[in-house]
């Protein structure tokens, strides 16, 4: 399946295909110098595999995890494409998580002021969501993303094959966000989740996430406004991510995602469906958080104004979604 | 006088005024956070004249020098933003040469992948070339420029009154980017230079070098193409510039480009006039360097592809130029 992210003279495609990987180098042009990030964390065949197809490929393996998101990762990969003497027309390729395809994609966003990025996603979270979209980032002083670029992909190659070897907990945890397409833009996406087997109607769901995002890529590339809408569950799952006693559960991103999105639903009843949903993945639906503190990190997180206002993504029913500004107070009632 | 560089939804106005420091706020919004970054060879009281605008104002002042254009910087300036709460719609603005804007307005352009970026050139460098356009960057690892970003400013405030207390020698390091204007763009600059007084005719040199910059940027902004017109003198200047040889005498970037640009001027006639320009400025003509250092460094910084030909930028005659893909042999000839 191919989708086409429609961005005037940054377009391009995102190929969803099992055994994709294998292909890459039929789909663009890996014949010159490619930087080929990945991290401790992806099965080495995958490297294997796509090093295969660059007959000038430089290998970096980073270590997994989010301490990797720093600008100490884009120094040492612009570097490292200075000392193999990369020029404008060369290329990054990004090959594992939303970890890796942040930084990876940040370096090719300022490396001489840009040059080609290619992402060959290949966990669940990065194939529905964190590889498109041209958003790229690193930390900085333990807040998320905020330091960073839009620099749209050249390619984006995601091959479900990949997500075979993952454990359980990890693809629940991607599919978080392929649900939260559902609930904001595509009901049909969300009754996959309800009625059949998330594992064997999986391309179906990656398909249908990624069009969803690419809709609203399309509509606001630089997140003026309505692309606040992908933010839906971010807000408070952000928070809870962030929140110290709860970094010692562990949670992943999905996971708070998941968390987020509930208080966010405004039907009822459609809450207790997202919430059958969730355990039937294995995502939690009840957590005991401190509200203080979560609604502390919110605020200094999201630099309110003077006004004292958020805005927040609400789901008032299926497959719709509206930006919501409230004030501070009211979204305390809602973490209670 | 104003000039408007038109980039679609990213132009900007060029304020070029005597005095116009003083009125930056009614120019542009600063009742916001502004990040008002200089260094410490900026007189103090063009800090005070600018921070007297800025009810929200976070001065910083760098280390005056090359060596401030790093990533530890751009670190700096994110956090101190991150510290201070800044957020989408707060701003970042420039207060002094090319080393403080490359630096300040990269940093704008990565906060929270870009945010507002105010320029306020003080140096004849920064007020006829570096300013506008849009090319942030930092040096990574001894190479210049090579991380970085194009971000358009909002606006340009260059006050000439700031250059009446540069001495002699900054003065003709900025005029000699006017100089290459007037080379590749504007016969009747360059008559300026030749038949009048430099320091009498500053605002028209200062308008009319903007004004050539302006309608290349405004074919090219991203330097696919003709932008590299503005190059000119720079393949050579530049290694000269980091021979260390030469680093010891301390040329300043104009002086090396000035230097650069005289093997380019294919008329003999118009190159003798030229030196004749460089003699009334107190530019260096003629200076003893060793090729071969000086070819190596090209080849090695251009990252001349499989072919080994490098693109020069010549100038015929007066007033035009024209891109050329010489083989690095030709190069190592015109270099001598």
């Amino acid at each position: 399946m191919k989708l086409t992210m429609r961005l005037g003279p940054r377009s391009y495609d995102i190929i969803l295909r099992r055994g994709a990987l294998g292909r890459v180098g039929q789909l663009v042009n890996l014949g010159r110098k490619v930087l080929v990030v990945t991290d401790s964390g992806v099965p080495q065949q995958y490297l294997s595999t796509v090093l295969a197809q660059c007959p000038h490929g430089v290998p970096v393996v980073l270590e997994q995890g989010e301490a990797t998101k720093s600008l100490a990762t884009i120094e040492h990969l612009c570097t490292i494409m200075l000392q193999h003497g990369f020029g404008r027309t060369d290329a990054v390729l990004a090959l594992g998580g939303g970890v890796v395809g942040d930084a990876a994609g940040f370096a090719a966003a300022c490396y001489m002021r840009g040059i080609d990025f290619i992402n060959c996603p290949t966990t669940t979270l990065a194939q529905v969501d964190s590889s498109i979209g041209g958003k790229t980032a690193v930390n900085l002083a333990g807040t998320k993303n905020i330091v960073g670029a839009f620099h749209q992909p050249r390619l984006v190659v995601a091959d479900p094959d990949t997500l075979a070897s993952l454990p359980p907990r990890h693809m629940a945890n991607g599919l978080a966000e392929a649900l939260k397409a559902g609930l904001i833009g595509d009901a049909e996406l969300f009754a996959l989740f309800e009625k059949g087997c998330a594992r064997q109607d999986l391309e179906e769901i990656l398909y249908r996430s990624l069009a969803v995002k690419k809709t609203i890529v399309e509509a606001d590339e630089r997140e003026a406004g309505c692309r606040a809408a992908l933010n839906f569950g971010h807000t408070i799952g952000h928070a809870i991510e962030a929140s110290r006693g709860l970094a010692r559960r562990q949670l992943y991103h999905g996971e708070c995602v998941a968390l987020g999105m509930l208080p966010m639903i405004e039907d009822a009843s459609l809450r207790r469906r997202t919430r059958a949903v969730y355990k039937k993945l294995g995502l939690p639906s009840r957590i005991r958080y401190d509200g203080d503190e979560i609604f502390e990190f919110i605020r200094h997180d999201k630099k309110t104004g003077p006004d004292g206002a958020i805005t927040v993504v609400k789901v008032p029913r299926l497959g719709e979604c509206r930006l919501d500004k409230v004030p501070l107070e009211d979204l305390k009632a809602i973490i209670g």
